[in-house]
């Protein structure tokens, strides 16, 4: 594995590459990675002649009261994962090399970057969608990879691809889970003992809405009052939002219709720890 | 010459060409083509191995209250002059195939959006911006060549460019005027015979400017209403700015120092035709 800390650097490896006629398949992370991640760089090692992953604590997509400043990183193991997991080049920017004095350039998309997390967290996607521009700029990939526990994250980014002409493909892994459910993420270190324990709340209030729709409620209204009360069992637990969404556009429906695929998204606070998750359910 | 008007057709040709290891010169234009524009294609044809010139009446960068559906358009006549410039290519897509249905993405460069041509005309350098990143992306050109009478959008690209990390290199040739000094361009035939000979006041006052300040002028203000009072003159005029500016920045300066690059601009209402015009002076 190589390690690339420079643009230029990697514009001129990501240029031998190409010139190899080898393709190029792209996982951007913010690092601490965990088993998420590395079954992104295994899925992205499947099909691309070359993986680079990106580690790159983003400043941009975090709001000044956000978690920007004690976001965990662990350089060092990162990069033994990233190389065990099948990256060929990695491509650890510092935020000066991102963001030079004078940075003025900024990709909107606009509608589905202010609703759901958009709401709560305002410009985080303005920030999520210019480093992926940058980053799809800097290693011109064939395709990318993302999870799908950041669902609307990947509906903006596809959303650019589609818009800018990028005309690369855009690829979604299936969120992977502690054994108690609790999705994979790196915020998850923030947990108390306790408030880990309560952190299997979001899991288990979108298992909850599943059965509901697989027994036949069809009314989004009921499926979130049924998934508040399973989330108000936890004390510390406060929710952000909870929605019932076409699974394309992340429009909220009100009523469930056969073939709908259906997006159930949540964010909820446990103490001062942030998380969210959702499920992708086709009725 | 090869005519395109599908961008997946366009990214097929770039595709090919890459593989040729040939280098693409990009020469977006609105069409309605004059000598400014050929000049363009000419020095893009002794660089770039396949010059791809665009003809694309973007409507992202029109005002509302603007001249988007009268902007003068003659295809015919722009493909016989591309071809005959040395166009390898000509891409002209319709408005449907560049901003289908449910389009969401916009790209700002922020500051040097907002002085000068972005005051009196909201969002032009954000439909600029957008519509340019999008034309990277669909042919992906080692260089692109844009004129220096748009020396506010050329600055705007060059951020553009440095800030998302294209890789792009862009080119700047001098603006060619008519044998009485008016700027080339295409909107020059809107203006009534009366206008078209008042239109000749923007480049007398920046003539006058650059007297001025060979013979020793520092201070913009003096500048300034030197221009003014020239260009009151013609009595169908109405001034909408005189900047005097460092050349790269666009930032506004009181008064000029040995050693800077200025650019002097202005725009100027003659009748309901709006003109700009500039020149570059390294003091």
């Amino acid at each position: 594995m190589r390690l690339v800390t420079q643009t230029a650097e990697m514009r001129a490896a990501v240029g031998e590459t190409k010139k190899q006629g080898k393709s190029i398949g792209l996982v951007p992370t913010m690092g601490y990675l965990h088993e998420g991640h590395l079954s992104l760089i295994r899925f992205a090692r499947q099909f691309a002649d070359c993986v680079i992953t990106t580690i790159f604590v983003n400043p941009k997509q975090f709001g000044p009261a956000e978690d920007f400043g004690r976001y965990p990183r662990d350089f060092e193991r990162d990069k033994a994962l990233a190389e065990s997991a099948g990256t060929d080049i990695l491509f650890a920017p510092e935020v000066g090399e991102m963001y030079p004095e004078g940075y003025l350039t900024f990709v909107e998309v606009e509608k589905i970057s202010d609703i759901l997390e958009g709401k709560f967290r305002k410009a985080h996607f303005r920030g999520v969608a210019t480093v992926v521009a940058k980053l799809f700029n800097i290693t011109r990939p064939d395709s990318a990879v993302f999870g799908q526990k950041d669902a609307q994250q990947a509906a903006v980014i596809r959303q650019m691809v589609k818009d800018l002409n990028y005309g690369i493909k855009i690829v979604l892994c299936p969120t992977l889970r502690e054994p108690d459910g609790l999705a994979m993420s790196s915020r998850n270190v923030y947990l108390a003992a306790e408030e880990r324990k309560e952190s299997t709340a979001l899991w288990r209030s979108l298992l909850f809405a599943r059965d509901l729709v697989r027994n036949g409620e069809r009314h989004s209204s009921k499926i979130v009052a049924g998934m508040e009360k399973t989330i108000r069992e936890s004390p510390h637990a406060v929710i952000d939002y909870i929605s019932v969404a076409c699974a394309d556009s992340l429009e909220e429906i009100p009523a469930i219709k056969t073939g709908d695929e259906v997006l159930i998204s949540l964010a909820v606070r446990i103490g001062s720890t942030r998380l969210i998750d959702n499920i992708l359910i086709t009725v």
